[in-house]
């Protein structure tokens, strides 16, 4: 019985390190270093190469290294009955909140204007909208869009948000799965806090843009690949959108000559709305570990029918 | 019995329509329609000429525009036995605890930094540290100064505030009069919400910046009199302040030309923290001109000794 640590871009022996000071007596082994591949019956991984899990033929749970897990679940050969789990970190789910109340914020207070005025040493006051003027429209209400949408409500914003399975939450109204364009209808801003599924992915495109009042603020801080770019373009040049703030991009970090870096309507941001704490991460899937080791149920797993 | 309106900068004719709305019976005048000064007891102002209320012997109330009387006490000749107010406007205090959480997470999270890499196509992903690994003092605990610290403390920031009579704010570590020291030591960030007298004036001098942490962060929203430009300049050179949001000004607009456009790590926001609504403004100065009419206490007066 064994652990093997997956991950494409990042080196992980000093990761090895920690996770082996939690579980002292568990073999944890790198990708290239594994010996037993049968013995292998835990992944921790993070956009693995596809088809990689199928060389461990007693493998029965693959552990996301974070609170995504779209990167699992775009491998056409992922293992039959195989369980997965996510972290849930409370921080993370905080940082999200704070990154996208301010971004709110700025967006109303022309953060990005008045810095661009700077350069050309000019005073321009121009008006805002408060909060309470401003209706929010939230895709997604899972542990971060709940989050997203009660931090909002407290800053006394207007909020709605869209969910597939029905949410209850104060001062936030609800809209299930074919009310969107009602929810679209009203969002001055929109948040896009989903999870990637075949269901959600491009779900950011033109019909989704027809849909909102003139002039909307788009943020993204789900995935790129939740986006449609063309059809931002066309949006920001007919103004249906007048202002995006991207977190998240289809290729990361954003290649150098895309068109996004030019667009002064477009706020980039390199994916840090929030990022995971290192030894947070370490507590969980250790103690996840221990609980698979025990039978028992682990935490944060997945609904693989739903992904996510 | 009549009221004076008094604007060195704004053409006042819009707002006398409204406060005539709301005051039919009353003679209200522009200082240059004034038929009969001895008449004048009720002033309205916003920077006056120096010696302008001298010739309305009868002057009884100056009403302030706004939420700061700086501009009346900078008169020399003020009159005797004058009674003073504010405008004390909710959104106001909330539009300003909005601006200074903004402000905040913008430099917790490098916003400035991410939208000029974005000029040059440069991705470079930077670590940030949470509200609850960052100290925020406050200078002035007034209604304003206590707004935006029980804001800083919902969003998890440590605070602490520094007035001159003894405060008690949940979960707000206070320092009074002579332990401003104390409070510089610890601020990461610290915030001006100073009435600008006598004592407060030049306030954020080299002796302050001396007494806080390395790098620390300046946001000033209170005036630009609190502010000695050189010693800041000198404390942005020796990596004291290593960030400075400014939305006051000794002149407004900045004069062009001014170091401080230039600077990076000065953000230049046009006087709009917060902004009165008119409508707000109007519904107070009514009601206070009907209270001082009928002998009744006026509503948000100034203590003349502590000039705010």
């Amino acid at each position: 019985m064994s652990i093997v640590l997956i991950h494409q871009r990042a080196d992980l022996t000093d990761f090895k390190k920690l996770l082996q000071n939690k579980l002292p007596n568990t073999k944890i082994e790198l990708l290239d270093e594994v010996e037993k591949p049968d013995d292998v019956e835990f992944a921790i991984s993070w956009k693995h190469p596809h088809g990689v899990f199928n060389q461990f033929k007693n493998l029965q749970v693959i552990a996301s290294f974070g609170a995504g897990v779209d990167h699992i679940f775009s491998d056409p050969n992922l293992p039959q009955h195989i369980r997965i789990t996510k972290i849930v970190d409370q921080q993370l789910t905080k940082d999200m909140c704070d990154f996208v109340l301010m971004q709110c914020l700025n967006h109303l207070r022309h953060t990005a204007t008045y810095q661009r005025n700077q350069t050309k040493e000019e005073w321009n006051a121009k008006k805002y909208k408060n909060p309470s003027e401003t209706q929010v429209g939230i895709l997604g209400l899972g542990t971060l869009g709940s989050a997203v949408a009660k931090t909002l409500v407290s800053r006394g914003f207007n909020v709605a948000g869209w969910s597939n399975s029905e949410k209850n939450i104060l001062q936030v109204k609800t809209f299930s799965k074919d009310e969107l364009n009602e929810l679209l209808s009203t969002s001055e801003i929109l948040v896009c806090l989903l999870p990637l599924t075949k269901a959600t992915r491009g779900i950011l495109n033109r019909n989704l843009f027809n849909a909102l009042p003139n002039k909307s603020c788009l943020i993204n801080i789900a995935r790129g690949e939740h986006l449609n770019e063309d059809d931002l373009k066309r949006a920001l040049k007919e103004e249906k959108i007048c202002a995006a703030f991207l977190d998240v991009f289809e290729e990361e970090p954003l290649p150098q000559s895309h068109w996004f870096w030019k667009h002064k309507s477009i706020h980039i941001t390199p994916h840090v709305a929030s990022v995971t704490n290192p030894k947070t991460v370490v507590n969980q899937l250790a103690e996840n570990y221990k609980r698979f080791r025990d039978e028992k149920s682990l935490k944060f797993e997945i609904d693989i029918e739903k992904a996510y």
